[in-house]
């Protein structure tokens, strides 16, 4: 029998732009190497262009979404929570259906950042994951237990962007 | 007539996991929107899972490789910089055309490090842009005449990479 490969952690988080466009491009690459991918959003809901766009891959690829409809600025409701954590549910069903070989936490820094849910329920999952399983996880303000815990941690670092001259999110680019 | 939407120019650098997975990320963005994107990967020749994924939405993405079937280890031979010339020159037919809306130009920091064509060169050809053309630059070691010239800049950096546990680049991950 041939051994398993193995799969790691990784965590795309930081100020700058890439993050979640990282994610993708991973998922792309990985599909294109004939592997099966879940990618899962957390706090986005909206009908995102990539969402779209990646759709177009399936059943190698599945996008779920477990967001309301719009970014949360203040406080989370609990529909936001109840939305959250019923992703970190399923989301913990297909990792250990080792069914999909990369699966995609995309913002779920940001969903502990709101406490939607928490860094220990997440690190649980994480250390359940099936050998072989890739884990992309995306999101501002990865705390420091993820980063202890990854085996690969890029920090997008803002150093310019267009947004500091009034650039508006544009279709197609941001989303 | 409506007026076009402004395009600015990207570029994706530093030492760290992400710069061609978030600029392929980009291109599947802006094929979700309806975008037309050209890919251009300088001094990569290979044909790499994320080449072979973004072929399936032809022809609404080209993309082309400009280097040799293998990554420049020391000085980069004549045929290493005629390949990514050859490319220089075809990309700007391409952004003149105004064909395309996203044009990326994966690894063109690389080609610059490695003198395959100047940074003068690259930013005649900015200068010359359509208004409209969104430009994507990726590669470690961008310069500073780059960095001051673009209108979005991330780094991404490397907080930690599982190559310094001895894991060597996976098919579907790195490539």
């Amino acid at each position: 029998m041939k051994a398993k490969q193995e799969g790691y952690i990784h965590v795309y988080t930081g100020n700058g732009k890439g993050k979640t466009t990282a994610a993708i491009g991973l998922a792309i690459r990985a599909i294109g190497a004939g592997k099966k991918v879940f990618f899962a959003q957390f706090v986005k809901g909206m009908a995102y262009s990539e969402v779209k766009a990646l759709k177009n891959f399936a059943p190698n690829i599945i996008v779920k979404q477990y967001g309301l409809n719009c970014f949360i600025y203040n406080a989370p409701t609990q529909a936001d929570i109840n939305a959250a954590k019923k992703g970190l549910f399923e989301v913990t069903q297909i990792i250990l259906s080792e069914k999909y070989d990369v699966v995609v936490l995309d913002e779920a820094n940001i969903a502990i950042y709101y406490q939607l849910f928490s860094i220990t329920e997440l690190i649980d999952l994480l250390k359940k994951k099936p050998k072989q399983t890739e884990i992309i996880i995306t999101g501002r303000y990865a705390c420091q237990k993820l980063i202890d815990f990854a085996d690969l941690v890029s920090e997008m670092k803002e150093i310019k962007h267009y947004y500091t001259k009034g650039i508006e999110a544009r279709k197609g680019i941001e989303y």
